[in-house]
């Protein structure tokens, strides 16, 4: 409500609202009467910023915002890709600009089933000012996981996640307080998520409040709602998240979270197959002594010992290894495809070269037209110009993707290698096999020494 | 050299380098010989960072950073696109991190003797610790202007303009220094060049420096290259650049610049069909109290009087007004070819269906086959089939364009709104159409203020 507080008569307050508002029109199940729905709570509920996914088409935005008017009078639709990014924010303070980061890689235009590549994904970014604090919120919607067992999306999401952190960690320097939310498509410790709370410092409201009140587990896809047909566990996943950081300026705290529970009152069916989250933030200004307005001390949860600093690099080593071998992994199954489709294309060639000589010779040798042209000699020849038109734009495609993957993986070797640097312990990487086989952990440290020492000759 | 300097004890000074290596293997004259040129260059000056465009193979990359290993031992390629972005930057410093951001819009893909879509064009950074310095180096490499009269790409090149000083002002929040070089393919006075220059406050060396050695004006493409074909004026064009700004921590100074002047010594051909660019920069670090540590005054070319910053912000909307009017300009393109695109479509697909209903009706009437098919009929069945696909991807192409472009619009009429917020005169818009009649300029107001209140309505 961006309102004093009368616990904390210095604090602010900022209520938060997410939801992925799975809106393909004439497919998604009740889609116009939903976004009836979503702007009737919107427009009675007193959120400060409204950070929306999956609103795939303007015309259900611009109708939002004809709604939204007078309780959130700001917003802005992220266009992106051939349908748009589906990211959209609605604000009741005045967005100051706006900047959107579209992700290097985004599944396969190809796979129409998934359409994850036409919605070309990224993080929209919009900065506020509330008061006279600098806020910058990110709203994005990664791939979605269609198999958890054989995700061969998973290279893909976490070169999102990557450059997700990268975005977010060099553009919020100057920001006072950063808000991160939307549909990850990842539970709470896949490695994105890890990758994201780490590097990018951001804690997740639903682990850090005091006072919650949803379903199981914070789960955001769950079996009770109706729309979900992806048939989560029982109980539900996790997939959504709201996550925040203060700076050396602002201590953040959650105060409370609530996700809504499948049904809606008065209402045969819920928001969407997702579940909305909201957030209660409380923002305390951090006096120049380093104790806070309220008198508590303001470094709190932001102060960092030197213990906790050699810990967490210890950590982020970990994790930017274990991304660096799944990118790895994409990129050796990118590099299988491309060369799949330069063979395709050669073989093609081949075959269109090879009818082109059985109907040269004919005319060549006789002078005169042969059994020539026949059906089969037609449709040979079509169907091996398709094969050639494929396989170049595919082969296109692949080397994208490979450019794509080699740059993540080259950023990670790099970010290794100085957090390596920065590190206390220098022999990381024994710790690191040590700590994997202490845990259990399946960690390959790729023996990145002597690749960066080689990389960086 | 970023060593102290003998005059000012306390400073440091930086060596920096850029150039279009115009290096296309097998298509740029005597490619292979200049890289050794360009090699052995940079093996012997004393450069700090040095910043390449138009590296178009990464294996000419690799050779380079072999040669370097010991005078630049830090090194970066950034890969996008299908054959990359071209851009490389070696350093004598740790690369700390590095971070690409891909433009939304860079040509077209069958404008193939062009090819600028294939290269990926993007925006490289690379973080570089230089003592207690934090560095930002970016460099980049924008669309080519190949007709000026008729610059069918000028919208294209604004949008990536608009993203370059977006993405330096929002990343570059916690340097000390700024370093953006590159080949930008904009005359000096380019509404790009205007745009980067005040919206991300960047200061041109060639302006700033009170030595200059090199080609008349500044000329970086000129008549006395001979490889360059490119025919500019008789005394040569301006279009590359190295730009910088320091921080309230760090003031910076371009104490020298020079250009290589068309011809080597001891060579039959120069360097590339563009010159190169050293700018010697000296970075005095502020002291708290406000006075550098030389004795000046250490705000001084970041010293932002009241009025001087209303008069950037009364140019600023101007700029900003007339990149919106370039990109509606471009908006409009765009849609128009996304309806001739659709339209030929359309007509491939009457096309086919009108064939098989020619083929279809002497088969269902007399059940036995009539002259078809004939040559003529599978030709034009193939006609339409490539037709419909063509179309098909362009449209997809134009939908993508249109996306971005509107994308760009949208943050620009946003920019434009905030600036005016914060300007002491509100009436801007009619302040600005008064500027540009007494100035003869065309700069279309665009009625933003109505927009303005209509879009946040």
């Amino acid at each position: 409500m961006s309102t004093p507080d009368p616990v904390h008569p210095t604090s602010v307050r900022l209520r938060v609202f997410s939801l992925n508002c799975w809106g393909i029109r004439y497919l998604s199940k009740h889609c116009a009467q939903r976004y009836t729905m979503i702007g009737d709570l919107l427009a009675k509920e007193q959120y400060d910023v409204v950070l929306l996914q999956e609103v795939w088409s303007e015309k259900d935005f611009d109708a939002l915002r004809k709604k939204l008017a007078s309780s959130l009078p700001y917003g802005h639709y992220f266009k992106s890709g051939v349908i748009g990014s589906g990211l959209a924010i609605f604000s009741k303070h005045r967005i100051q600009d706006t900047f959107r980061y579209r992700y290097s890689l985004n599944g396969y235009p190809y796979m129409l089933n998934h359409g994850d590549w036409f919605g070309g994904k990224a993080v929209g970014m919009a900065v506020l000012n509330i008061g006279n604090t600098t806020a910058h919120f990110y709203v994005t919607h990664l791939h979605a996981e269609y198999s958890r067992e054989k995700d061969s999306y998973l290279p893909h999401r976490v070169v999102q996640a990557w450059e997700l952190q990268h975005f977010i960690r060099y553009t919020s320097a100057e920001a006072d307080l950063v808000v991160l939310a939307g549909d990850f498509n990842m539970h709470p410790m896949d490695l994105g998520n890890r990758l994201l709370r780490t590097y990018a410092d951001l804690r997740d409201a639903y682990v850090e409040t005091p006072k919650f009140d949803g379903c199981e587990d914070g789960g955001t896809m769950i079996a009770e709602n109706p729309n979900n047909d992806m048939v989560p566990p029982e109980k539900g996943i996790r997939i959504d998240y709201i996550l925040f950081k203060g700076s050396s300026r602002l201590e953040l705290h959650c105060e409370s979270m609530s996700t809504t529970k499948g049904s809606v009152l008065d209402h045969a069916f819920p928001y969407s197959d997702h579940e909305a989250l909201t957030a209660e933030l409380r923002l305390d200004r951090v006096a120049q002594d380093g104790v806070s307005q309220d008198g508590s001390n303001g470094m709190g949860p932001l102060a960092r010992g030197s213990d906790r600093t050699a810990g967490k690099l210890a950590e982020l080593v970990d994790i930017v290894t274990e991304a660096r071998t799944e990118v790895k992994v994409g990129l050796h199954c990118a590099q299988g495809m491309c060369y799949t489709a330069a063979r395709t294309g050669v073989m093609g060639l081949v075959l269109l070269l090879l009818e082109l000589a059985i109907a040269a010779v004919p005319w060549l040798a006789l002078g005169a037209p042969g059994p020539f042209p026949s059906v089969s000699f037609y449709l040979l020849g079509a169907l091996c110009f398709l094969i050639l038109l494929t396989t170049a734009l595919l082969y296109l495609f692949y080397t994208m993707e490979i450019k794509s993957l080699q740059e993540a993986e080259d950023q990670m070797r790099q970010a290794v290698g100085c957090l390596q640097e920065r590190s206390p312990w220098r022999n990381t990487a024994a710790l690191n096999v040590m700590d994997a086989l202490a845990g259990g952990k399946q960690v390959e440290t790729w023996d990145f020494y002597s690749e960066n020492q080689q990389a960086e000759m």
